[in-house]
């Protein structure tokens, strides 16, 4: 393989996080998040967001889901999300698999659609549908896109009004902020509870989950062990935030991601290639004849999306912290030899 | 109320099950399912299939498909309805709680459709997407429509070829065994697990869930008692069995609600109203104005089904074992003198 | 058999139940408990507390236990009982099915002792283990032994001081309160939930939740739908609450059980036979040969209830609606007789 | 504080284990466990078992008790454990909030007795209650004690010949082999299924789940997910395995730990100080005046075992990887000093 642009995951982590790591080898911790280096990392947080936060260190993304619905939902009660959604598709029923329904709506280009969640509503059947208590929401979408403040706002304004909580799925939140121009402040004043992604920004692992709502973070200490969330090297967990979330470090990892996958898709479009989406974040759709996707998959790790009609395929490129505008161009320069051929 | 027409579950029973209600009396018997009456409800039961199977008595619908589902599927495994389906829609996420997923398909006139369902197999990821095992179908349907003999084959095919279960959700089992022609031999041998309602169909409650493939039967006392599904008074469960499966009479009860059913929708269609399904059961669905609606909610006790555009209901007409000829009438003279208004 | 002491669900009905069901024969009733019967029977409960409650009817204990500590609890929250409650040994494991842990305290005589329980709380570990928050007794317990009102109020003291619900199982509670000559008031008063048994005390089935702390009730509705407990036909399942609570049949049914069992007890003690427990409701276990219970189990249905030293057994008598102080003598005479050969 | 003998899982890795993460920050590796290192750490583990076994890298002990027990039981199925057994005290419930009962019993030394689990299989009763099918033991154990060879199989023959499964949770399995002399070979020849601890022998992270009995390792993958338990970037698990396993380094960390706790030991026994229990493992627990265990919780980051008669605590001491003699050396002479005040 040249380079792979399999996904934002292939890396240990960046740099700065493991600089940190072998700095912090000779201490003895407390354990289960009690630590400095977890205190720490909050901290940080917290002065983002501009106001107190209850916040706990995850290690993954379908875990941080799970547990956050599950430990803040009664039994009866649903998480609406899009069709696309990652609860949805690709979390093994981990959702469904600690008792709630998510109930699923259309959406567009990955994201929710206000219409479409009052729907669920207004059709809502007392005692014998499962109570709509929560929307899930991600940014970036699984397709790419991201909410504008303004989108984020409205959502948040009809669940307000609505007694619903907002739940913000930030597995790919650096890329996601840099492409809409979110604050930590606004993530702040606009969810329930949102996570900030290590694992997929430049952490070994790890997702720092921020209930801005510290009413529904009730006893959430012991969700997290209930629901094997809970490490015991804690510390282990919250180091990756103690750096990313250092100066502006976090969105700049996401600014990069973006500029690759920008300078990429330009080069594409530039080709010739039709998009899947109108991503503007680290992952691009472009759509290639079925023989071009296998020739790129191993020169590149590139995975299948979705079948097209007439033997096209979306497939998707995902840049990451570690990739250069230079991987980008190399990607180009074959294709335009290729095209030549 | 002049009477009801809201739905098939309002009067106790059929009279020759309280019948042998009161003859049973004296008796004491074993509890916990172990009784004659349960043996010799389960004895018909086997007559009628022409094969042994394992036979368990549930109390009502939710309970039996949740305890079916989740004593067959392991934690990772989903199962395919279409979006209509009672397990998807009105049974407060029941299944889910038990922790499995519902995959939804479309579907067509509320059945499933082999090539949706085909898709999902088609589109499924190892590992990261909940495991399709077994596939919900209800006889009759949400919508009052049913699966023909042909179709149920074919769909039985589809699962065996593809490591699928096949569960019949018999609810309105006698009404649709009536539009359907499909006997109780057919339900033996083209699905692996299905249950003939009781409460909906002359019993003062209960499903005997029948499993033809008594190797996913291993043990569903166990589940029973588990999910709390297992009545002390199991006889109390099975009596309404003894009772309707004498003879004919279950096949009976469906068809006179079926002759009800459609001697109501003739005489509708006559009076120049559009219908919202192609039922054949005892659930027809008229299209009415709006006015028209409250005004039949309250002489009959209609339920709405679905807000159409232009102000006009879709409402549901559902006939039971106690529904007669001339109450349908009574409401086709009701609306032509209403119409004359 | 000559008679059956094997259980107190043995026949179907009290005769007053059964009378009432035919009376409502002809009746249309709505359905899943928004019924007149259901309302009529939550009335008739309302007068007997002496204060307004939200109740429910379900369909048996396992059901009515596992519902209301699920719909109550947070997932990671317990409930504290007696190695030999209900729910810890004979429910198949359906508190924990539905993620609970059911925390054991030794207890004396079947029944909680607060010095175990506080030891519970002294030496529980925050997010480290299960979170105590509920108190589940039974009145009787499982050995026929009753709380007095002292006692009750004891525990009901300490739950309140400690932030714990205390629920009381009444699947038993005829015979319970007859003997312990605490009221439907005092349960009232000094429980947060408890359920009135129906199934075992004349009814042909049907468990009567009552929740005197209305705010644990909140949705509870929703939650006997998720958990499969809400019967369509919802007045099958308030009838014979109806009849139950009409004067004082319910405590009669009670007080004539523990007469028969108490006259029987008498009569085996005089042929000296030693008892299990102090038990003084309608189940009594005596202790006899090995060789005396196999003869007993074939003429009265009793069962084993412990293997003593020595090839003894401890076995179990229960009285139920039916029991005459005939059928009593007869065991007597027949013992008598036995002895002497 | 002086030195942290609070628990083996301080510290963040052992050297080793910290390189090899270095080394390998330059590599793309694909995700979720496919990858280069995770083959190449399983390879290493079926190497020291001798023989072929489907193996997962999960993240810490709670995980991989809950997801293991809950992958391979069904829902009715319980496990068998000693009442100090780290799932039935230590995990908040989380076994049970997957739906399965833990089963105590008293045990001895803080292991299982055969005589208590016959005991309990003889009990068994059908359907009504929690089926016993697994039993879970710890090595070494919750403290310090460690089942011997000849123990283990006669645990696994006691297994096999009643149908359960042996599962052996190893988070402190390099301690427990060292002082045991049981091997991996051992291991893979009298267990169904155990894990190898990475957290608290010198890992940063991971558990290292090995089924030697393949057939209850189907579609692990899934219910890995599933639980979210499945890492995205999967070689973070997998790369301590990968150093862990080389050579004898495992073991030599086990015996390392355990000369530390013993050289300990001894020093403390000369000084006059009794111990909880005996210990050969890397978890020492003596016996102190109350008013000591202050101050040794200040100096040593000691922990609280249990409350003793007389103002008498046990403690516990733990050795880990970073653990020296002088460490040792240094509490001994500390203690002197206090005894002369």
């Amino acid at each position: 393989m040249i380079y792979s642009f399999r996904n934002d995951y292939s890396s240990i982590c960046h740099k700065k996080v493991m600089d940190k790591l072998i700095e912090s080898m000779k201490e003895q911790n407390i354990g289960y998040g009690e630590d400095y280096h977890s205190d720490n990392a909050k901290k940080l947080i917290i002065e983002k967001l501009g106001h107190d936060a209850d916040i706990y260190f995850l290690v993954g993304g379908t875990q941080a889901n799970t547990t956050v619905i599950s430990a803040v939902l009664r039994p009866y009660e649903a998480v609406i999300a899009v069709e696309s959604g990652h609860i949805n598709v690709h979390e093994t029923g981990a959702v469904e698999g600690q008792g709630h329904k998510v109930i699923t709506i259309k959406g567009q280009d990955g994201k929710v659609l206000i219409h479409e969640m009052q729907h669920i509503l207004d059709t809502h059947m007392k005692t014998h549908m499962a109570l709509p208590k929560m929307v899930y929401i991600s940014q970036s979408t699984e397709v790419g896109t991201v909410y504008s403040l303004e989108e984020l706002k409205e959502i948040y304004e009809f669940c307000q009004k609505n007694s619903l909580y907002l739940f913000l799925d930030g597995a790919r939140l650096a890329s996601g902020m840099a492409a809409s121009g979110i604050t930590f402040s606004d993530l702040g004043k606009y969810t329930d509870v949102f996570y900030i992604g290590g694992t997929k920004n430049g952490g070994y692992l790890g997702e720092a989950v921020v209930f801005n709502n510290k009413e529904i973070a009730k006893n959430f200490d012991y969700a997290q062990k209930h629901y094997g969330a809970l490490m015991a090297k804690g510390f282990v967990a919250s180091i990756p935030f103690e750096v990313l979330m250092q100066g502006n470090l976090y969105l700049e990892i996401g600014k990069k991601e973006n500029e690759c996958a920008s300078y990429l898709a330009e080069g594409l479009k530039k080709l010739g290639y039709k998009f899947y989406s109108n991503s503007i974040t680290n992952q691009i759709f472009p759509i290639v004849p079925k023989e071009l996707f296998f020739v790129l998959e191993e020169r590149y790790g590139v995975e299948l999306w979705e079948k097209l009609e007439s033997e096209f395929y979306a497939i998707r490129f995902v840049t990451s912290f570690t990739t250069t505008q230079e991987n980008c161009q190399e990607v180009l320069d074959f294709l335009k030899k290729y095209q030549c051929n």
